[in-house]
Order: C-alpha cells, then sequence, then structure tokens
C-alpha cells in the first residue's frame, strides 16, 4: 500500500530512521553500575539482546556520551535487569532526570556492589567482555556469571515513545 | 516475592538463562542478504536494535554456526525488514525450514540484488561495518544506507516463545 510516507529516505532523514525503529517493539530493561569513583549509574535500555546461551552471553547499545559511560568503560561489571509491566515506574525514573535515579528505595547494594533494582522478573551479573566503539556510539557484550529469577509478570514493552503490555496474537 | 524459581543459577543452568531471556519480549525482525554464491538467505530475529540515529546504525545477534554467516561475513550489505503483526507467516517462514524460505512469492529482488521482504512496515539496507566475533557468536553492526517507510501495522512481538500483540499500559 503506497503512502507518502514511502518516499522518506531513511538513510538521510533522522526523523524516518527513528519512525522506522519507532515500528520495532522492545522489552524493557535497565543496566546499572558504577563509575570507577564507585558513584551509582545506570539507564533504561530497549537494546537488550541475548547473544549465546553458551556462554551465556548478552549484548546492549548505548551512546559513549551517556553518565553511564564511565562505568562502561572504566569497570568490569553491570547489572541487567529485565522488566515486567509492574516495574513500569523504575523505567520511567531510570530514564528520567539523573539525580533521581537512585533516589529512593527502589533498588539495594547487590553482587560486586553494584546497584541491583528491587522486585523485578529477572536479573544478571555481567562481566563485560567486549567494548565495540562506532561512531559515538558502543555495543558492549557481557558474559553472565551470576543472575536469579523473580517472581514472573507480563512483559514490559517499549513501542511508539509508550509503554505497553502484550497479549497473545491467537 | 520468593519462589522456587529464586535459586536457580543463570550463569550455569542454561534453562534459566533461557528463561531469563524468555522474560524480556522483543520485537521480530528478519536479516536477509546473499552469500558470495549469490544464494538467497534470511533469518527471522530478535535481537534487532538502534544502535545511533547520527549516522543511523542498528546492530544484531546470531550464531556464526547459522546458514547465513556467510553471507555476513563474506558480503557486504544485508537488508534489514521490521515485521507488523500482518507478517506473522513471514515470520514463522524465516525461522523454519531453510528450504521454504525463499520459496513463494513473499520477497522479490531488492537494492543490491538482495532479498526484499513484500509488505512490511519498514526495510533497510544496511553496510556491514563491524563483525564482532564472541565465542561462536557474532555481534553484527551496520549503518544504514537506504531503507522506506511501509503501511503501519500493530507491531509483532515474540514472548515466551509465542507470537504477541501490544496493547497501551495505560
Amino acid at each position: 500500500m503506497a503512502t507518502p510516507e514511502d518516499t522518506r529516505d531513511i538513510a538521510h532523514d533522522i526523523d524516518a530512521f527513528k519512525q522506522a525503529f519507532r515500528r520495532l517493539a522492545a522489552g524493557v530493561s535497565v543496566i546499572t553500575g558504577r563509575t570507577p569513583d564507585g558513584l551509582p549509574v545506570g539507564f533504561t535500555a530497549t537494546s537488550l539482546a541475548s547473544l549465546a546461551a553458551v556462554p551465556p552471553m548478552a549484548s546492549f547499545n548505548m551512546a559513549r556520551v551517556s553518565t553511564a559511560w564511565p562505568a562502561i568503560e572504566g569497570t568490569e561489571h553491570v547489572l541487567i535487569h529485565m522488566l515486567g509491566s509492574r516495574n513500569r515506574a523504575i523505567a520511567e525514573r531510570m530514564s528520567g532526570r539523573h539525580e533521581d535515579r537512585f533516589n529512593g528505595d527502589h533498588w539495594q547494594p547487590g553482587p560486586a556492589g553494584l546497584p541491583l533494582l528491587k522486585d523485578v522478573p529477572a536479573w544478571m551479573l555481567g562481566r563485560i567482555i567486549g567494548r565495540h566503539p562506532h561512531h559515538g556510539n558502543a555495543v558492549v557484550v557481557v558474559q553472565i556469571q551470576d543472575g536469579a529469577l523473580g517472581a514472573d509478570d507480563e512483559a514490559l514493552l517499549y513501542f511508539e515513545r509508550a509503554y505497553h503490555r502484550l497479549h497473545p496474537l491467537d
């Protein structure tokens, strides 16, 4: 079906590229770490993906101007949290004002002293085994060293700049 | 809330790792290419993620034993397709028997002669700018060179080994 949108050039039209990726729904996760100075940092991510099960590895993407980049560049470990629909407030907090992200009782010190979010469906301790810079951004690869499953939940999704839940297609 | 699951060791229990990632819902895409010999290859992916908008870049993950790996290793371009709920049959076909994946009229030759799936919400031509091997797998990074938006659709999601649609959380 032809629409006026069809003519937009994704490679040179930033808005068209962003719109294309908005059409890809994504699960929501939060990555946390500590800077070499010990400050807790973290951010909501929609790029977390499994890389392999043997050995267990995962990847996520980030900007190298991000406040969390010093933790990725200068330390060895991060915590990865899969969010459920009960965790929406955490997703919003961890993508909001930096000074508010660790202001509350939604986290506690976890493995390796890293900020561990409470009451998430799953979390993992990742050892950083790859930092692959591309222009101002980087793909980060971790090998999973620890983790646990929490109480199950409906998935939390991000699509077209809003949070969503799922329902089965059939 | 404590459950018996809480004690499972994600780092050394493959099933627990897989279960954790099943709790992360993912948008569904299809990557296509051609081997150096010209054979069309493709696969359904749940790891596609935006890396940056300027310049437009994306990443996806794959096994290096995959039938599509020779196309990634030995050629320069792939096509990336974001799927909508109307494309479920394509998602199933492109993750099913290899000999059936290009047996039908759901595709046509596209940019650079690569297999272009018909009637998807968005597609992009990616030039491969990074192949980052980790054990038997790889993170592949592409820079977007072309693409178009098709007719919009509900998102197609994969979660707990089944296809899903979305609905708004509020």
